[in-house]
């Protein structure tokens, strides 16, 4: 495994060929089909050998590995409303809108399709996010769900709608999974 | 688009290719990294021709769609067990079995990888079992949840699992989620 984060200044050489290069993946991405997306194609429109990037990042399941965990990392804002409905409404009305975007899909199907660790970096960042929420809820004395139901019926639902099913996930649908987990948490707790 | 479902005849030298190419792809994504599945080494794991499987396929994305659509079709029985609970444990249970499986995991990996339409090929015969097993209990006099509801709360649980959090999918996990999935239907209704 070559760590990709090795040696990196912010400002310096080795971040900015990081940035460019992350940037040409998300370019071709964008515009071609992911078979198109080989460690030559992405040097070349990066402007950059390609043995640049075959020592930093060894492989195209690597390279994308990094560019979805710093994409879907703090990417979207924990919000404090004041209540856990108000924050998970608000959340899942964040992420449910960055996963209408084609070019995040993309990155996504690209980034899973390269392995069995592309999923993970896809959503590492929010099962953080949301046990930050669900922490912040207890802090607050509130009865809040266990995080990894919160996991199975907001992320499930609404991941398997953005890579399975076809369907569109809207905002007002994501707010309504909120509710309806929280009435179902009441109920069956 | 190819139509690959043309001019095949059961045991004619069309499904012999067939069977052979599928055969090639499954056993090539069990072994290489996904980006080594390209047309060429397919057709020389086939032994066919690659123009063959050009001018059938067209590219890797259609290929893997149809590969996917085949393997993820007929494979589960609908089971019939006098009760929608019953009906649904049993049936989650055996997605949760297939869905343990490292091979099937690269094969859906690699096909929602390869396009937009890869994700709908490995579930779109799920959806019908699943509106088989609701219709059923309705037929029985029974008071059976929406369908897509069952898709959100049962199959994106169980999915997202499978591809994104790397957490082990049980039979028995995939057994709670269709009581707790009733139990909240009824409490919410």
């Amino acid at each position: 495994m070559v760590d990709a984060s090795a040696q990196v200044r912010p400002g310096g050489r080795s971040a900015k060929v990081r940035a460019a290069v992350h940037r040409a993946v998300a370019e071709l991405l964008a515009e071609e089909p992911a078979e198109a997306l080989t460690i030559p194609a992405v040097a070349a429109r990066a402007g950059v050998h390609a043995t640049t990037v075959y020592r930093r990042w060894g492989s195209p399941a690597q390279l994308l590995t990094d560019v979805a965990t710093s994409r879907f990392s703090g990417d979207v804002v924990v919000p404090d409303s004041g209540s856990l409905a108000g924050d998970l409404e608000r959340w899942m009305e964040d992420v449910a809108v960055d996963l209408a975007d084609p070019d995040t899909l993309a990155l996504m199907r690209a980034t899973i399709g390269s392995g069995p660790e592309g999923g993970c970096a896809c959503t590492a960042d929010r099962h953080a996010q949301l046990s930050a929420i669900i922490e912040r809820e207890r802090a607050r004395g509130g009865d809040a769900p266990d995080v990894e139901n919160a996991i199975d019926f907001l992320l499930g639902p609404l991941y398997y709608r953005a890579i399975f099913s076809g369907e569109p996930a809207s905002g007002d649908w994501a707010r309504r999974l909120v509710t309806t987990f929280l009435a179902a948490s009441r109920a069956l707790s």
